[in-house]
């Protein structure tokens, strides 16, 4: 590429998001954006033409969280604010993903001109006034001699601050040209964000109390993921092989076929030994902790702050103080390279061996053929494969995939429990399963996800279909709402477990996928069974073809209403009182 | 209601939108709305509950359209902001919605805990600030104490700006009681907008400059039929008997079935006795007038201002003079009572007789059996019946309604031509056919929608079902986004007529309302057709039991990819250039 070579904003834009390892475009076209569409054949970039603006936000989320980086394409107006709950979902989940808007000409804008998509009172702002709340930074692309610049700075944004970016792309902007040798140099991922001295400090506190530990465990989150330190922490903790549970949204964040690898700890809601092992501890290392309610079982963590030492992606904290710009990204590497293991305590490498859950109440209420979740997630569990992208949507399937496991190496679980909008589970599997073939791994993309979830999102099968991705899709079907909410809603006074706003209409739905395509050869790759009992699905989990994985999989699962994974049997009452539904 | 009784503030707020005229409630459970949800049953308030918040605001905008108020109830964050798209559109159409949000307790608020659904910066303000850029007026109901107040003053501001409204419920204070007495106190409707004296100088202008034109004419619009001023303003219409024209906003205002209509007028846009009618009168009276680049021809007026009187709820324009404070509600009845059609001059009553117009150019391009946009619109006209609910999606169906009438008497078109959202239909329809039913009139409520916007919020077709809902449903099957962006994509120098991201995946369309639910009673209400032959189409629409129009008839009619209504074949290169699209 030579300094003289000029080339249009789209095609820069889409360069740089190609160089950030994004190579598909989720969205949907509209007047405003066309014009830069255009150009996205030639780019290398693949168009991925979604259902909605919401499922296109939620796919690229899941594709963000695959790849390292997701872009979204929508029109002015209508199209980016059906998308704002898939973006708000990304900045609460810590999901890069770059929102790109194709909006009027700056004429137009100027002008207050009263276009469709506008609200008709002149004022061209409000859409970005909206995404300001929920992006970490914003470009109107209005000037093509700081276009360049002002694409790298959210790009680096991005990465850096692992959430959403907005950039609008005025129309009449798409074809002003800018020198393509500015793609030679890439744009700068790694802000330095430590203070050396206080790194030292940190590093010396820390090898001190590690060194004067009887039981230290570390405690790795969600951020330890999205932020993409793992895989420098794994270094780490395989350095150290002290016990290393995970919390809920760190589920598949390391290696658990790893001896240290000891469990899940979310407060009260854990299991006894990973309960017992890190409230007994004297020194809990965290790494990238995410203290959200349904993440620490409803804030009943229960260790000595004293004890704990949190390392983030800007800061660190060791017992009541806190470390500004000490970020984990330079911190682990210095750890690793300066902890010397035989100076642990004896016995600070020994792992709490983890027993089987005492049987849970729902044992006894079914029938032994009926498919429990106390069946259900140990069985899912041994048919996972290394390499696994799994998408566990809201409610009770991402609560059931909490227990699942040790999972086998390089699973990836992709879900929301912070954010926990029910309906992200199809279009993410879409985006996770794009960005899998994209990165050229021959995986399988499974996702779970309840009928009323996925209700609110089904059509996105379409795009899975039409793009022919390898998706195997478990519907559980349990007559409506059996999320938290619902479950609680039937432990208060008020309405009786019937309450008619839970009973969702019930659709047939394994008849849809075969309705989403009228290609044959597209129709020829689904799949689909409708299956009530455990003999059936135990064959269908056993099947090699089907284990392969290969197309659009997509199983119905007939469950009892009243049932729930331990997890949320255990904690709805909290989950009550938490919404103040308690009272 | 005795002075004495107590109820809560969920019932209060559900009575009031009764006495407003809303009698069901849209939206989705939610965590933090089930306590208010609990009180919606014995309320007199019917829950509707649609598949995603984005239909649901969708169906509440047609709802309060039909109605007079809408009502949609959401949970904190992932919902409202699912619903951002359709609340939007009700500010930009000017559709009074009321948008309940339950939220999470006071005190977990004020503490910024990190709850499920929030952004995890503690910041509880976040989306009652994105609201309150497509909101009139917002209450965060904390203090039982001015609750009713609170509620009485958004409900009054949803209603006199006839734009929707955000109500914020927290889930510990739903339950707190107030003084039902309240209720007994009408909210005030009519706000007085009009300075008498200001109102005084229009009359007397309006009078003399009505009296002296020797072509006056009215062109009544979109607000004019949203602020509710029609059945008033028919009264001066009728007593004038004067040309009347409707822009596109307004199809459906007036009585198309009375001699003084005279069709639609849009600029450049309009058929050439419309254009010379209204642009070689020397008054031209508007009502509620708005003017968007779709309802104006794309900025195609003209007519001089200064023979112009502009009319508008809360201010009059004449000529270049702006009177502020004087509102069509008050100026309206006064007019009508003092103007004298004798005192007009002769031939002022005289009607431009519509001629038939020119033959399109797809004329030819067409197998005679093939359904053109040409054949459709006049055949669905004679089609419509008195009272008749017509939802028109954006794209090829709301632009070819435009051309279809004159309309049978109190048949309301129902479409975004401001906000043009596709995917608006098949929700709308489900709001409308159900306000239809809560009106107590047994008419039908008829959609049109093209394949591409289906796509977007097809599954609300359940809701439809669920509810046993009267809507047939026309859906134009023809490859691909053929609305106007797609048009004009296909006329710039780029991307051939084929570009990739206009050619969406093509579904079975008529296969897919029977798996939206496992109810064989609600199934054998639902009848549905593929058709693609005039012959076919005309043998349908002949059929009396069709005609009925009872239960969910799903039409999918097949039309060629290329043609469109004749508006869309004259405007395109317009809109190409107003997007910038021509550079």
């Amino acid at each position: 590429m030579t300094a003289s070579k000029q080339i249009n904003i789209a095609q820069y834009l889409y360069a740089r998001l190609q160089q950030l390892g994004c190579d598909s475009l989720h969205g949907l076209p509209g007047d405003f954006n066309l014009l830069a569409l255009d150009f996205v054949e030639g780019s290398g970039l693949k168009w991925v033409g979604s259902v909605n603006e919401l499922n296109a936000a939620y796919a690229a989320d899941a594709y963000a969280r695959v790849r390292g980086l997701g872009a979204l394409m929508t029109t002015f107006g209508v199209g980016e604010l059906s998308a704002v709950n898939g973006i708000a979902g990304s900045y609460a989940e810590l999901a890069p993903v770059v929102h790109i808007v194709g909006t009027p000409s700056r004429q137009n804008q100027s002008q207050g001109a009263m276009l469709h998509h506008t609200l008709g009172n002149g004022n061209y702002r409000v859409f970005a006034d909206i995404f300001s709340n929920i992006t970490v930074a914003q470009a109107d692309l209005k000037d093509p001699s700081t276009a360049g610049a002002e694409i790298d700075r959210v790009l680096q944004a991005c990465w850096v601050e692992s959430k959403p970016v907005y950039i609008e792309l005025p129309v009449d902007i798409v074809t002003e040209t800018i020198d393509a040798s500015r793609l030679d140099t890439p744009i700068e991922l790694r802000k330095q964000t430590s203070d050396k001295e206080a790194e030292d400090m940190v590093l010396d506190i820390l090898l001190d109390r590690l060194y004067a530990s009887k039981k230290p465990v570390f405690l790795v989150d969600g951020a330890a993921q999205r932020r993409k330190v793992m895989p420098i922490a794994h270094k780490l903790l395989e350095k150290l092989s002290i016990p290393v549970f995970v919390a809920p949204m760190g589920k598949g964040a390391v290696n658990e076929s790893l001896p240290y690898f000891a469990g899940v700890y979310c407060g009260n809601g854990s299991k006894p030994e990973a309960k017992a092992a890190i409230e007994g501890s004297d020194l809990v290392i965290t790494i990238g902790n995410i203290k959200s309610d349904l993440n620490t079982g409803f804030f009943s963590y229960s260790f000595s702050r004293l004890n704990t030492v949190d390392l983030h992606y800007d800061h660190a904290e060791i017992g009541y103080a806190t470390f500004d710009k000490v970020s984990f990204h330079s911190l682990i590497p210095r750890l690793t390279e300066a902890v010397d293991p035989s100076r642990l305590q004896p016995g600070a490498q020994e792992i709490p061996r983890p027993k089987t859950p005492p049987p849970p109440t729902s044992a006894e209420l079914f029938d032994k053929d009926v498919i429990t979740h106390e069946w259900l997630w140990p069985r899912i569990s041994t048919f996972l494969r290394q390499g696994d992208v799994v998408v566990a949507d809201t409610g009770t399937a991402y609560i059931g995939m909490w227990d699942v496991g040790p999972l086998p190496l390089d699973v990836q679980i992709i879900s929301q429990v912070l954010w926990s909008s029910i309906g992200y589970g199809c279009p993410a599997a879409q985006g996770a399963a794009l960005a899998a073939r994209d990165a050229g791994k021959r995986v399988r993309t499974l996702c779970f996800e309840g009928d009323g979830s996925f209700q609110l999102t089904a059509q996105e099968l379409a795009t899975i279909i039409h793009h022919e991705l390898d998706v195997t899709m478990f519907l559980i079907e349990n007559d409506g709402y059996t999320i938290p909410p619902a479950r609680q809603e039937r432990m208060v006074h008020i309405e009786p477990p019937t309450a008619t706003y839970n009973n969702i209409p019930q659709w047939q739905y394994h008849q849809i996928p075969q309705t989403l395509t009228s290609d044959p050869a597209k129709a020829a790759k689904i799949t689909t069974w409708k299956i009530s009992s455990r003999a059936e699905l135990d064959r269908l989990l056993a099947d090699e073809t089907f284990a392969q994985g290969k197309g659009l999989q997509f199983v119905e699962i007939h469950m009892p209403k009243m049932d729930g994974p331990r997890l949320l049997l255990q904690t709805h009452q909290r989950l009550s009182e938490a919404e103040g539904k308690g009272k």
